[in-house]
Parts: C-alpha cells; sequence; structure tokens
C-alpha cells in the first residue's frame, strides 16, 4: 500500500480533527476510523464514518425514546434473538462508510451486492494510478480440477515464474501505453491525447480503482456472510476478513450474534434434517438410502464431524 | 404532542451526554437531537442520530483521502453541480434516522417509500397508545369538486361540527372496545383477552403509531420533492417540512442546491420548450394550436406567470 | 369473497382471450390466471402475469443463447445447486404480478417486504368497498401467555360472542359514518362532503383494501419463508399459503428447491453444531453445558425429534 | 456481431417455437423478441422475456379486475397524466429482460443502475471469448479541452492510427497470454493452468463480456434518460438507444409520454423559472443581474433557443 505525502498528511489531519457530539460513538472503532488497513498488495480498507452502535439496533428494535437504561446482559439477549429470528431491520439502523482501494476484477465481484451507495474514482474524468495487484506466490493458484470455480494447489517453479512475470509485463505495458495515448498536458505537443474515457479501455482488470462504499448493518452482514465464506474468491475474502474485524470493533455484540447465527452456522435442509433425526436416534444411513445426492451427503457429514 | 415524564427523561438524558468523536459533526443539528418537533395534534418528528455533513457530500464525489482544503465556495459550486446534473451517488453518502409519531392512514403513504430502513412500533407485540388524529378546523376540507384527489374549501357550522364529533367518537369508542377486548394484565378475570395481534383490528386509521425511519439524503430529497410539495396531502406535508427544516440546518448548501434545481424548480416537456421558443420569439400562441392539453396549458401559464 | 357481475365478466372477458407467443409458457398457471382464490372471509389472491419459468432460471444462470437441450433432470440439479448454495440472482429473474384483497392490518405487514412493485387501491381517489375482516371462530385467538406476539387458545362461549359482535358492530358504524360525511353525488344537498382523504381516517383497520403486487421468484421466496412459516400471523399466512400453490404450478423445480432448502430447513448456529457433533458422537450433552440458552435448546431439540 | 452456428441455431429454435397465452401480449415486440441487434463491434443487444403492455400500465394504477373497455386515447391520456405527474408504480408493473454483449468498461457504467436483476457470464467458471472493443475511426475522440469528462474533436492522421493499433495489439497479447496461463485441457501437459479466477485478471477492460438484465419500465426509462442523453458517453448510448427503439415497439404510449415528459424535457430551476417569468414580461435580463452562473445562462439560453 502506497500513499503519497498529501494522502497522508490528510488522514492524519482527519485523524487529529475531534470535537463534541451527542451521537452514539464507540471509542474503539474511533481509534480506527480514516487508517488504511493494508490488504492484497497495494489495497486498503478504511472506515470513514458510521452511525450507530449495538445499542442503536435496540433502540431501534423497540422503538424506544432514550438509550435505554436495561443491562448490557439484556440488549445482548434481545440481538441473539432479533439474529436468530432473522429480524433484520433492527441492523439497518446503524450505517458504516468505507473507503476502498481495490483491483477492478475484485470490484466486479462486490458490486453484485446492490444495496449499497457507491462512489467510484471516475475513470472517464480522471487518470488511473499506476498499480496492478500481482498475487503473492502462495496465493497464485492452479485451476482446481473438481471444482469448475474454484482453485487448486499452487504453482510452483518455472510455471509461477512465468504467470507471475506475464501478469507484470502486460499490466504494465498496457498502463504505458495508456500514459502515451493520453498524452497528458501535451507532454508530446504534436499529439491531442485520447480522450480519457475511451483509453481507459486499454487497462487490465488487475488494476487498482477506489471507492467509497456505504452500506447498513444488515446488508454488510450478508456480504460477509458470503465474502468472508471459505468458498468466496481469495482476493475479495481478503477484503471481508478486514471489515469483519472492524465491525467486531463496532457492534461487539451484534457481530457475536452474526458470527454464531450466521457465519458458523449451517443449514439442513428438510431431507438432511430427516437423515440427522435417523442417525439420532440410532439408525444406520446412508448414502444411497438417504434421499441426498453424493456431494450434498458428502457436505453434510463433513458438517457434522462424520 | 403528550410526552410521559419517563419520555421526558429519557431525552433529557440523551441531551445531556456528550462525547468526543472524530467523524464529520454539524453544531446546527447536534443542536436539534432528540428534541421533538410537534407535527399535527399528537405527532412529533425529531432526529436520532445522522452520518456526514456538505462537506462528506464533496469528499465522496472526489474519493478523497481527507476532508479537503478548498474553500467553502468551491465545495458549494461542486454540490450546485452534481444537483443541477442528476448526480445522485454522493449525496447517497449522508445518512439521517429519523423518529416519528403519526397516523397509520399517514405512514401508509410514506411506506410507499421503500428505500429506506423502518422499525415500526409493534401492535402484535404491544399495546397502542389512545392517541388519534383529529384534524384542526381549519385543515377540515370538502372534497374537491375539480380533482378527484384534492381538497376544496374548508366545512364550516354545522356540517364541520357533525363530522368532527364523528371522528371522535368514533376512535374513541374503537379504542375502549380495543382495550376492552385485550383485557390486558385479566383486569375482568372471567376473560382471557383477545390476541394483540387480532385486537388491533379494530382502531381507526388516524390512530397514531411510531417508528424509526432512516434514510440518505438522496432518497430524502426525493420524499421531500414529492412530499413537501403542494399537491401532497396536508397531513403528510406537515411531517415533510418539519423535516425541511432539520436537513437546512444539516446540510445547508446541498438544501440549497436541492431547493433551486428540484423542489422550486419546474419540467418543461419536449412540446412544452417548442411553445416557450414561439413565446420568447414574440409569436402568439394558442391552447388550440400548442400541442398541450387545456389542463397541460393552463399548468404552463401558471408556471411562467402568464 | 364477492365479486360484482361486472368483475366477474371482466375476469372471464381475460381468461377467454388467448393469442398466441414466443415466450416462455406454463399452461398449468395459464389454467389459473385472473381466476381469484379466496383467502379469508372476503379477501382473495389472483396471478395477473407472469414471466419466465424453471427453464428461465437456468439459461440466465448460463447466460445461454436459447432454451437449452439439456435433459429436465440436469436442469433441476442445477437448480438445486443454485437454491442450496444461494445463488439468488438467477431465481430472480422470474417474475410474477398478483391482484391481492386483503385486510388493512395484513397489508401493513406486507408492505414490509420492500423488494416488490406495489399499486394499492387509493382511497385519497376512490371510495372503499363496505368490507371487513372479522376472524371464522376457529381463528378467534386469545393472547398467548408464554409469546408476547403470539396466540394462545380458542376464545369460547360468551367471550368469543362478545368479540365478534363487537368487531363486527364497530367496522360497521365507521363505514357508515364514512359513507356518511363523503355524501358522495351530494345525497344530502345541504352538505359539501368530506374530502376523500380525510373521511378515510375513520375506517378500522380490518377494512379490505386491494392492490397489484409484482416480485421477482428469489424475493416471493423470501417472503414466503417468512409469512408461509409457522410462526407468521395466521392472517398473512393465509395469503402466502394460497401464493406457494400457485408457484408450485409455476415453477415446480425451483419451488421443490425452495422447500427443501428453505421453507422445511433448519439452521443450526455454530453452538449448536458443536452440541450436534457430541450427540453424534454418543456423548451426553445438557442444556446446562451446551452454551444454549433454555429456549434455544429446546427449540434445538424440537428440531431434531429429541 | 460473431455468433457460432450453434448459438445461431439456437436463436432460430426459439424463435421457431409459438404457443398460446392468455397474458397481454405485443406483436410488435414479440417480432423482435430474441433476435440480436448489433451494437459497436461485437456487441448487441436482443429482447429475451417481457411482462404486461401499456393497458398493463392503466390497469395497474386503476387496481381493475379486469383490461378495461375503454378507448385507447382514454388510456394513452391517463399514461400522460401519470408520467406528467411523476406517478412512478404504475410503470413498474411491465418488466423486460434483455440479453446483452458488451465490454466491460460498459458494463461498469451500466452496473451502477442498481435497481435491475442481472446474471453475468462468470469468468470465474468459463473461459471468455476472444473479442474487444475497438472504436470506429470516428469514434476515436481526443480529450475535450473545457470538459473534463467529455469527448471532443475526433483523432486523425498518424496519432489515430497509432492508438487503434495499441489498442488491437494490446487486447490481443493479453489475451493470447490469458489463454496461455489458462492453459485448458492440458494443452501444454506440463503446466497445470492457471485459475480462470486468476488468469481474467490480465484481460483488457475493452475485453466482451455478456449478461442477462432485467427491469421494469420505470426503471429502464431511469436508466434511458440517463444513458440516451447526450452527455452520456457514446459507447453505453449506442446501447441504450437500440434499447429505446424496442420500448417504442413495446409500449408505445408510454414511451411517447416518456419522450416528451422526460428525455426531450428540460428542468428549470427556481433561479431560471425567476429569469424567465422576466424574460417573457418583456424585461431586459442579463446573465450578470440573473443569478445564474455563466454555465447555467449558456445551457438556459441554449434550450431556450436563444
Amino acid at each position: 500500500m502506497h500513499l503519497t505525502e498529501t494522502e497522508q498528511a490528510e488522514i492524519a489531519a482527519a485523524r487529529d480533527h475531534s470535537v463534541s457530539t451527542r451521537r452514539a460513538t464507540v471509542p474503539a472503532l474511533e481509534a480506527m476510523l480514516f487508517t488504511p488497513v493494508p490488504v492484497l498488495d497495494h489495497g486498503f480498507v478504511r472506515v470513514i464514518d458510521y452511525m450507530g452502535d449495538d445499542a442503536a439496533v435496540v433502540q431501534a428494535a423497540r422503538v424506544s425514546y432514550g438509550r435505554g437504561t436495561r443491562k448490557v446482559s439484556e440488549d445482548e439477549g434481545l440481538i441473539r434473538y432479533l439474529m436468530r429470528h432473522r429480524h433484520s431491520t433492527p441492523f439497518e439502523m446503524c450505517e458504516i462508510k468505507f473507503h476502498v482501494k481495490l483491483p477492478i476484477f475484485v470490484a466486479r465481484q462486490w458490486i453484485r451486492h446492490r444495496t449499497a451507495n457507491v462512489n467510484e474514482y471516475s475513470a472517464r474524468y480522471s487518470v488511473m494510478d499506476r498499480e496492478f495487484y500481482i498475487p503473492a506466490p502462495k496465493h497464485l493458484a492452479a485451476q482446481s480440477v473438481n471444482n469448475r470455480q474454484g482453485r487448486g494447489d499452487v504453482l510452483e517453479g518455472d510455471e509461477a515464474a512465468d504467470v507471475l512475470g506475464l501478469l507484470r509485463e502486460d499490466a504494465d505495458r498496457n498502463y504505458t501505453h495508456y500514459e502515451y495515448m493520453l498524452n497528458e498536458d501535451r507532454v508530446d505537443p504534436d499529439r491531442r491525447g485520447l480522450a480519457r474515457e475511451l483509453a481507459r479501455m486499454n487497462l487490465t482488470l488487475n488494476t487498482y480503482t477506489q471507492w467509497y462504499w456505504k452500506t447498513d448493518l444488515h446488508n454488510l452482514f450478508h456480504f460477509l456472510s458470503l465474502r468472508a465464506d471459505r468458498h468466496a474468491q481469495y482476493e475479495i475474502r481478503a477484503y471481508a476478513e478486514a471489515m469483519l474485524a472492524m465491525v467486531r470493533a463496532w457492534v461487539p455484540a451484534s457481530c457475536r450474534a452474526f458470527e454464531d447465527y450466521r457465519l458458523g452456522a449451517a443449514t439442513f435442509s428438510a431431507t438432511m434434517l430427516s437423515v440427522l433425526r435417523q442417525m439420532l436416534a440410532g439408525e444406520a444411513v446412508t448414502q444411497a438410502d438417504s434421499g441426498l445426492s453424493k456431494r450434498e451427503w458428502a457436505e453434510m457429514m463433513d458438517t457434522v464431524g462424520r
């Protein structure tokens, strides 16, 4: 992660500035505010602003007049109840805003989550930075043989070196040509320069972009349940995990409930429940007579530790 | 607007509590926080929380690292540009949360705006208050003769007294029967009490409910452009106007741009623009040869002050 | 369910009309089109239009050029895979439109599902029908003692008669006064008539309203998973069940996957999964040392049939 | 636009298949169904399915039981009224589904419209086609000097040839390396092949992708009002214009209302309205004393033909 001196100074200035507020405030998240947390080789995620805390979830659920005088343990009990019974609206009452720097191909997965507000750096209006994502060797995975959208083992030796070389050279050359076509400030006075909105098309999908992304806690949990999951592509999961750490600081009780009831949970289909009841009753059940496909059976046995 | 002593104490306690924050903070809105502003006879609207300010709109539009060092006038210029050219996403970067007490028939209009987060007081779970909206005499309008969904002149004399009497008696009687059917705390030990989720159906549509309602600035402007409009039903417009005053305190530059380019603006259709060009060229145009319907012609002449 | 002769004739005319189309068409749903299915005492739900079928889910998931030549069993396999792994977007490619007549208090629960398109009959513009929901005796439930938002046993004898009488009389009287205040067509020439948008506030919450409601299959499944659930209030569940029968006719494979993986499924939290693994390993586990609350423990034992 | 023989056969088969339906059907759109309309050099847009027609807008606005017996002219009058007064929900009752092939940088602009359903071809799961957008010479615009996000004149001569050569070579080389890294079917048995989800990052932003995109008529109009506008980037405008032609065939009355009241319309701010009233009253107004900025003044004079 590289920041210019100006950017560092702007962040430092924002962190230095404190004022008084009557709003719900979370010291643990205040401590993190504005500071970029590095993700991947040149990316980051940082919290720009937030609204609400655990008590705000409770306050909205009760439509109450004040912050309440109940014990923290009662609030946590209610939060767990709300999460368990899929009451989503109280969690929508907290909001968070991130500034994220991320490769374009990750941004394209991310944007599929539509219930969020986004302002992306505009390559129609501005010139992109010369920064590309190149996987660390341990993340340079081969195509999985079994799973069409999965990764297999890590590439090694010549093949790895070969791939890394190509990724680097192609991104770099294309960026150089991008800059050349732009001819910003008419460095070459004999050329007029291609429109920015056209020149950008020469960039590769690992070029870094950045955006402001704002969402509510319920939709953030949904995002994290899909993107912090082990089936998510590593590159987006790296962002999800950095954000999950921030959410733990922000709304610890809600996040505990989320990790217990959603992230670490498993759903059993009606057919699986029937198998489970038989197993608990001591009956022998086999995949063949279970009504489950081989893959489902394997997934279920994996989940119940058999 | 009636608040119990407990409610008043909760609000006072919330207002008394101040802490330090690094977040964007707006003193003029902090001064209003939590205090209910009366609307209609028993309703109110109060700000519970907010995120962002005018500078946050600018910061998101620029995807910048800090709060910026530009002049306030440059920021206002950008805000006006964004509003004029319908760039909605920067305004989505500000968020506000209200607590509103409002008659059910108003809530039913309001909820049609779907891009918001809502937690309503639950009549399945809790008992509703004995509070109904009864129009002030000056708002007791007759049905408009020309406009099927509009109001005409105000009812007077016996008819007014008659109507007010019926509204009061019916709401009151139905509430009394609601309470009777509920038989809360088994006041009458010989009856079991009807389920709350059923008993509520006896209430009238002017019964007050309350909710937490949270939305972003872009969608709030959309709400206000429809509900602070003179064609909106008076009862919801009263809320919109109270909220507009809060928005002016919160994001003054954005609100000025909104009032200029949206709330006080008028849209001319392609046909109207053609009429307008003829008029400005000094040509005589009549409704008959304008291509506009009589109603459109009248609306347009009204807008241009002819 | 009462329909006027005109309404019946309009429905019959719509059903009589057939034309040729190249679009995905489902004969089993065509057979149901436009016919109202009665729900509660005066309500109904009917399908007005639909887009797509099971094959359309598959076609979108594959972003394919045609309807495909694969076997139906392969399509069902893919549909089950998509449902199991929470791939929601392919199910969003089917759309359905309903016309629903329902009590206002049910409409208020229903509208909380925001990802849908709604056109409701306007009581600002038109006069409401004299129709109210009165529960059948077997649904006249007492308030649950254990569950603040649940129902207990059915009221009987005098208390039941008493409640039904009050509900009927209050709704009826309030409607009579509504009509009186409206004074439509100036039946009484000496009164001007209260504006419709005001008079409606005298109506009770069991008054029937109606709307066109349109949503995609993914969001419909979400609606059904919450509203066809046994914890949903009976009155909205009655609609959900009528709609579920229509969905079974429309997209049978998707609906089977939904009923297996969602409606009939159960989610186990991380803590519950740990308990489950102990139980399957033959270890004795008690609520006290499970990490689960008493209520969670009871819910889990109920689910696994212990 | 290149289609394989299989794709052509699939489209032909879909077009050959006709069945009977009771649903609202539009012959003019049926005639277009499934046929790809070429856009840019290798892209296309084609209609896959639709729900509703002009009468469905009217039917929903009236919450009526049948298709209605009113005259077409009355329906058009209502549609114009709804559009003029920003009644959006009746237009949400029509839905359309497109299959679009488009360059990735266009897809990234398009996806900012969040109120739509999308299934994109997955480069995690499948291999992308070797197809890139290369602008036609007449669209190879220089950067605008006045407008940071606009285009100036067209590049010519050597500079044009130079740019086109770079765009072609870079896209082509990067694709060749993409294929090489993938090593699909282990063409080279000594290499394992990079995971598809990683290899894709080497592709350029002018690579074509494709998706199914489904939205309702109201949101489609909003999309078209922004993307068929002359300020939109040419490459996305080309798609918007192809789609607008389809919408004209589908819902002619709604589309006429849209083109009159939205696409061809202009909005005057409160300040502009005041200027306009002065001008119509024959008063001399200058930019300096108008309250408008120079740019606003120029835009307004341009609109009114002065």
